[in-house]
């Protein structure tokens, strides 16, 4: 909304899901594979701790939720990263996410103050990177080109996929990532049944069941390190504690796990903008978890300041949206 | 695209009108009243030439152009808004449009390693808050709270926008734009009805017409000012010299005017993304103006690549789009 008339507006499709597939709650199309680029980093990261490579090389959860995160490039993420690297034995240049400027306005302002250009230890990817080279280098295969999808590590992370989410991912589903890794579409029916497993244990059993409950607590207990200040997924894990673990990716896409409840969640905005995904992600939170109204109060009012700070407009839900987000509920039934 | 599959997609209207309202073309909602925001500032400059100001104080083509202009910020752009400024005898401290960092990431790094911080002046909106401070000082206007809708300047914007585009804009229709002065939503049909006018002047008579003509012949003359480098409008008009006046706005919002055939073009994109403004309208200039599809090649093959430079995607236009555009068709008819 600016002034009184609608301006610009998002469709999707959400879905919430238990560990057994069963639905909550069903909004758009939620059948059509979508890529969940970096929202199921988690699951990415589960080679590295069920292989028993982050035992080995004594990872604590620090260096764990980095390799789940979409950094910003901060100094604590650069030194999560570094640590993961240095405990397996690994050179930052092996990373190949490629480079781009931190997303923190920071750490961007003090590399150009120091007149350095950003290395590739800033993607926002460079903890999964570091994970997947630290698995590779564990299970004694030759870590180079551990980002193509013919490499085992890129095999095993669908073999995961393919197995926590219940579908079939083969390489007609597949893409080339922003950091030039596979990803690879799922249903965002699969994708909340996934997440509701990844956060609860659910449908999971053995080392797999352990790797998820450490990556997710480590996640938790770590929430500037798995996004960054005042990005979303930080203020949510960090407000919220042990009941959310929050993860958007790019285009649009933003799943979580309920482990308390034994939900997951997953949004996908049909044109890919983060604005409207992240508000239909905070408008659920709000119904189905406790003192997540407090904590994402900002975000549900939907202000639209201008330069000037002046008030312009606001998001809002559909009404669909909203109507549906109130029958959930649980938060306050 | 991403691999095989549509990762996303962008949903919107068009118009393209002659400057009687015949309609070539209308795809979508062409009626809902939308807010065209920064497309139509050469419409809101008109008052500056129009009412004798511009003369007055003796602005050439770059301070008109930079009147018109969502500018990058870089050393250029400044040079032209303290040139208008300085003509009208107005100081920096008198724009009212807020600040942000500028556009161009040179010019931002720049400031960052002088130690410095944006001021009002690198608001890519500066030039327009210039002309419009710079028209109040020549009608003897207190100046300020130029920027207020009650103010005598914006009143007689409304006006001028009303009259161009041949609708009645009243409070109703009013937000308020990022940088605090108004924005009137109104028909794209008519958005495109006020870009054929502007470009061909035809249906506009005496200072307005000669206005109109003066500020899309400095844009054009000044393409880099309007925008900046690597940017939409600055390459097109680079390219395609007087065959096409291009001007973006915020939230998924692209005019343009193409005066050798009197034809004026008005995209909206539902969900406010620039990507596919710019998509549809450089599929439409390629098929209405020779030259285009050679100036606009990039952005027409629509290649998306990753952080190492690999081919991930492209963008493609929908069969709708792409039959309706091919309909068109007169540069290769």
């Amino acid at each position: 909304m600016r002034g009184l008339l609608v301006e610009s507006g998002h469709r999707g499709a959400v879905a919430v899901s238990d560990a057994d597939g069963t639905l909550l709650l069903a909004l758009g199309d939620i059948e059509t594979p979508v890529f969940p680029r970096s929202a199921v980093k988690a699951m990415q990261a589960i080679p590295l701790v069920e292989s028993g490579a982050a035992d080995a090389f004594g990872l604590d959860d620090t260096e764990l939720a980095i390799a789940c995160a979409s950094h910003s490039g901060d100094k604590n993420h650069l030194a999560a990263v570094r640590g993961l690297l240095a405990k397996a034995g690994l050179k930052e240049a092996q990373l190949a996410c490629g480079v781009h400027w931190p997303m923190s306005e920071r750490a961007s302002e003090e590399l150009t103050r120091a007149g350095q250009s950003p290395s590739a230890i800033h993607n926002n990817c460079s903890g999964k990177h570091a994970g997947m080279l630290a698995t590779a280098i564990y299970r004694g295969i030759d870590p180079t080109g551990y980002e193509r999808p013919e490499h085992a590590v890129q095999e095993e992370i669908r073999r995961v996929l393919s197995e926590i989410c219940g579908v079939r991912l083969d390489r007609h589903d597949m893409g080339i990532d922003g950091c030039s890794v596979p990803t690879f579409a799922l249903p965002l029916a699969a994708l909340a049944m996934g997440f509701a497993r990844l956060g609860s244990g659910k449908g999971l059993t053995g080392a797999r069941k352990d790797a998820a409950e450490r990556l997710v607590g480590a996640c938790i207990a770590s929430p500037a390190l798995v996004a960054g200040e005042g990005r979303f997924d930080t203020v949510v894990m960090r407000g919220l504690g042990s009941k959310v673990f929050s993860k958007g990716g790019a285009e649009g896409v933003h799943c979580a796990s309920l482990p308390a409840l034994g939900l997951g969640i997953a949004v996908k905005i049909d044109d890919g903008a983060k604005r409207g995904a992240e508000h239909v992600l905070a408008r659920l939170l709000a119904e189905l978890v406790p003192g997540a109204d407090r904590v994402l109060k900002g975000r549900l009012d939907g202000e639209l300041r201008n330069w000037l700070g002046i008030k312009v407009g606001r998001l809002r839900p559909s009404p669909t949206l909203a109507a549906a987000a109130k029958s959930l509920s649980p938060a306050k039934g």
